[in-house]
């Protein structure tokens, strides 16, 4: 459906720019100065009711007195004028538009209603728009740059962004490199065309082998999901408002929800998209799945002209997962043939300052079958360099310390689809996202614990006691818990129990119970017993002045064991999703957490256990026993299906689950419903 | 004392290249024309036996026939014939030789075994030394550039390498970027001047602002460790071979110890040195560390064209712990004055597409009072952007997106000595550096823990009961235990403290315990004691069959507590690292701990508590009660004052201690002592 919608916009026969200008000062100027000067084939028809002709195009009052068919036109008038233009536009038969006016929904109130007045009379018009407050696009193939600056070069990666200066810089790079992009998309306040449209077109678009994608939040997760279903191509995503107060600009800037970042890690490890967390890694790494082949293991052998860059690419290895391994003793002899003879035959292999680039020739062709990338650090200004590596062969290149040498080199290996990269670690970083996931090193910044905003409008929390009898029916395995409403009650079940006891306070008023002094463990007499009851009654009426105290849970200590945490939280776009992570400062401080969507497969589990930097705990730690992860595997199975098939569950969360080696027991849980 | 010897390696008043050549494909060639057109002073004499003439000066036969003085010889003649020029050159009364030619104790025994002669030979002329192997240097001030590329221009940062290739990238990048340097040193394999001699210099040349220093080990600690001591300038250091593998690269490279990361990471927090991952960050740490004022907090306002790019600069400013400040309600009508109307008036602050650099240079002089940093982020071509920057300002610059405007913008700032940084993410993390210690935010990747290589030969490990009963009598409090050689002693031991105890092997022979089987925690009855002591006793049979079987160690089990690690070691070099962090998987997976070179203050011990990421559980976690953190500093106290006092101990492990509120208890430990 996008792809016929959107050749008009991307392939267009006929432009018109309305708000087309003489005076080169202006946008209205230049978006037309590029659209002829980055050579488009069809009709450039500029629309200015002032002007009789523009870069020497016969111009038109208004595109309804354009002779010819419009396919798209490019809208540069101010924010008032917009809505009579997409009218006019619609008359006209015009298909597509790109609106790069701003003063729209970004602006306020009063922009949002003209949008939404923009999109009604296009929706009635049936024009697609793109934008507004966008700053275009750009296809080399057409060729056609409405945007500026003119950049030309034709590449492999689409740029999706919806901020201009994010596609900018990246567009800037890929030209300053030399090796261009597919496309470049500037989506604004995306009023019609979105994200979902983009990468269901690029997926298809067959001069795009990677889709790079910038967003500060999805428009319509359900929607951008079905896309992903799909998706053949390697999806970089860099997604902004990741820290509290980088979600509240987001918010600010898109006047739209920009989503719990728990939720898009979810998203990217279902799909397998690739995440960036900087710009520059946004960069690199579309760069290096647009022209790096996927290597099919992680082992590495490094050959430089350097000592120090082969010391830097190794420890980034070893940070990244890659194994730098030694030499196969079977080539050693081969190797030994052509590098200098003081040089010591090991990885890094260290060329010296002797190097020349016919040694690194050799040493390729000899060692390419035995290792699944070889690291090739130009770190001198190697002559010659770019003839001795081979496009689509399992090399990597870095180039550093060239000088002038280094960027006629990188250039021409560019121009010949090889990519280089400027550090090693910056190389070794992004080569390592090609790996296959389960080669892949642990992440240092795990995926943060999602945000689960409550809003008890619609929502419910159940009491402690009602969490664990719920989790109880569904047949997961909780401690053994009494309901005490007074001192005595709670006295006489920790006698029955006996000592030590926790006490925690069951109401369905207070989500998290530590916060007001609502949990007591290792309770070790009846005294104290009393002493907690009556110090948790008094805060809680402190606090929930119109409330009866609810009453204690009572419930013997568990045994020590290990503590994790397993939940699941249904967002209203994204669907549902399940964590699991140790219990404690693990997931507060160190947030070593796992998450998926569901529904996820039982590999998938098995991974998520495996995934998380501490799983090593389970492995039998210190002299303890090991743990068979089938447990938690199967309590987080439990999980998936209760919020499979009661869709009363807003979120779940178990915290913790005690582990032993056979069992694990639940001793807390909270559980919000709808009403 | 290095400032005179060096004075004539930095600033001679003549130079010799020995080794000139006429070929111009020849180092000896390149250098001779780059000194030449770097524009040096004084006068040059080529050394060419065969040669009357090269680049238009007269040549001489040897470095002897040069009839006037001389104060430095670049030599580049093929390495056996080095050791013949070093002794002409001090018959000439040289004082100073770069030493380019490589081929010495990089390149085996043989090539070792010359340099001891060449550094000998100059020892006995008191000729200092650079190199031998290595990229020369480069003075843009004096000027002489006795290296390769020919790069002229003056900056502020002087790059001091180990690595002729890092510190090439680094010029090349200070060149490109028409930042310049102060100074560039390769100091190849430090036969004699190294980091210690060039620290020392370029601390009081008064062209140099920051060092910038890569190393892979240091040659010299504790002769380092003075001349910090008196370091009044920045330093920023890149130290390779941080895994294992890069370590044992590095060790490979410069045939020596690289040493363990932590006694770096140690030195760098006692001395406040700045430490950089990559060798972008040792870029882009040495550039801010030079052109940005030290901010007095870590207040800082973004002020940006593009939304996007502001909300990435609030997401990394969070992740470094800066504070993306609201503005203050005082200020909020004067920056409304003069930002567009439709835009928002918050931090990040969007100017949105219309912003023009006079915008933003009102914006910066209206509320540069209230931050301690004004990040401008010119997302766009921003025309004159460079008008509206004040060198010295509490401004940071970032530029992206901007194309051709960027590049022209850019170099007009740094002309000025205002930096300009290409991502959002890089600009903040570099001025994350400049913050004082305790404004930053916790870092992801924690030092290491130091790797301890035990030389049996000249060590011994006391046995656990000896380890306590050491640390017992010096005051820090254990846990009762008792020694039991036989099962009947353990039973009845754990008899008297009653179940569960613990039972330890108590041998001298193994460092590692755990790995053995050697530790059984939570034993509950006579019959498990006597089935562990025996299960033990067979496995150590098995593991140590020359030796009988030492005992165990029983002792009660500690209550429930915060588990801890506390430790030094004495490094022969480096001196004596204290440690401190979480016991069990937070020091092995999360490596959160803390590091210091003794002495330490109370203050500094204060510091090591309270920088690991878990110290939150400190304040009373989850309903459990505070733990007072003077008990802590006061067990870190106590191991220092061992190590201080008593110099036979090389490591002291206490692993764990565990931690009650108001007291703590040893309940292993592991000691290390030279025979």
């Amino acid at each position: 459906m996008a792809g016929e919608s959107l050749d008009a916009l991307f392939r267009p026969a006929s432009v018109a720019v309305v708000g087309a200008s003489e005076n080169p000062a202006k946008l209205g100027h230049e978006i037309l100065k590029n659209i002829v000067d980055s050579g488009f084939h069809g009709a450039i028809y500029p629309i200015n009711p002032k002007a009789e002709k523009i870069l020497g195009l016969a111009c038109f009052k208004s595109i309804e007195y354009v002779p010819d068919k419009v396919d798209l036109a490019v809208i540069v008038v101010p924010a008032r004028a917009v809505p009579g233009v997409v009218d006019e536009c619609g008359r006209k038969g015009v298909k597509a538009a790109v609106i790069i006016t701003g003063g729209f929904a970004e602006a306020g109130p009063e922009g949002e209603e003209l949008q939404n007045k923009v999109v009604e009379i296009a929706r009635s018009h049936n024009i697609r728009i793109l934008g507004p407050n966008c700053q275009g696009i750009n296809v080399p193939y057409h060729p056609l740059c409405a945007s500026w600056p003119l950049l030309t070069k034709k590449g492999r990666v689409a740029v999706i962004s919806q901020s201009g200066t994010v596609a900018a810089a990246m567009m800037d790079w890929f030209s300053q490199e030399g090796l261009g992009v597919s496309a470049f998309v500037s989506m604004g306040n995306r009023c019609d065309i979105d994200e979902v449209d983009l990468v269901e077109y690029f997926n298809r678009d067959q001069n795009t082998s990677t889709i790079a994608l910038y967003i500060e939040g999805l428009k319509d997760p359900p929607a951008f999901k079905k896309v992903l279903d799909n998706l053949t191509k390697p999806l970089v995503l860099l997604k902004s408002g990741r820290t509290p107060k980088g979600i509240r600009a987001a918010e600010s800037h898109t006047r739209s929800l920009a989503g719990d970042d728990a939720l898009y890690e979810a998203l990217c490890k279902k799909y397998g998209l690739c995440r960036a967390d900087t710009i520059e890694e946004f960069y690199d790494f579309a760069k290096a799945f647009a022209y790096l082949p996927r290597p099919e293991g992680n082992k590495i052998l490094f050959v430089t002209t350097s000592g120090g860059a082969g010391i830097l690419a190794t420890d980034q290895a070893e940070k990244e997962g890659l194994d730098v391994a030694p030499i196969p003793p079977e080539i050693v002899e081969s190797v030994k043939e052509v590098v200098p003879q003081h040089a010591i035959v090991s990885n890094p292999l260290d060329l010296t300052g002797d190097a020349t680039a016919e040694m690194f020739g050799e040493v390729v062709s000899r060692t390419r079958g035995f290792y699944d990338v070889i690291g090739l650090i130009f770190g001198d200004p190697v002559e010659r360099a770019s003839q001795v590596v081979t496009p689509g062969g399992n090399e990597v290149v870095i180039f550093l310390g060239g000088a002038d040498v280094e960027r006629a080199e990188k250039a021409k290996m560019h121009e010949r689809g090889v990519p280089v990269f400027p550090t090693p670690e910056r190389a070794v970083k992004a080569l390592a996202q090609l790996l296959p996931a389960h080669r892949k090193g642990k992440k240092e910044t795990p995926p943060r614990v999602p945000q689960r905003k409550v809003d008890l409008k619609d929502t419910r929390l159940l009491s402690l006691s009602q969490a664990l009898e719920y989790l109880k029916a569904q047949g997961l395995p909780c401690i053994h818990f009494e309901k005490a409403p007074n001192e005595g009650a709670a006295v006489h079940f920790a006698h029955i129990m006996g000592f030590p006891v926790a006490l925690k306070v069951d109401s369905s008023k207070v989500a998290h119970k530590t916060d007001i002094g609502g949990v007591q463990l290792n309770v070790r007499s009846a005294h104290e017993v009393r002493v907690v009851f009556e110090r948790m009654r008094k805060r809680y009426a402190e606090i929930i002045p119109d409330e009866a105290f609810p009453g204690v849970v009572v419930m013997p200590m568990a045994e020590e064991g290990i503590e994790v945490i397993m939940g699941a939280h249904r967002d209203e776009s994204f669907g549902t999703v399940l964590l699991f992570g140790l219990g404690g400062i693990h997931v507060e401080i160190f947030q070593d957490v796992s998450t998926r969507l569901l529904p996820v497969s039982e590999d998938e589990l098995y991974e998520m256990v495996n995934e998380i930097r501490g799983a090593i705990i389970f492995q039998g730690y210190r002299g303890r026993p090991p743990i068979d992860t089938r447990l938690i595997v199967e309590g987080l199975k439990g999980i998936a299906k209760i919020m499979e098939t009661d869709g009363s569950i807003v979120t779940l969360d178990i915290n913790p689950a005690i582990l032993y080696p056979e069992e694990f027991v639940i001793v807390d849980a909270r559980i919000i419903k709808k009403i």
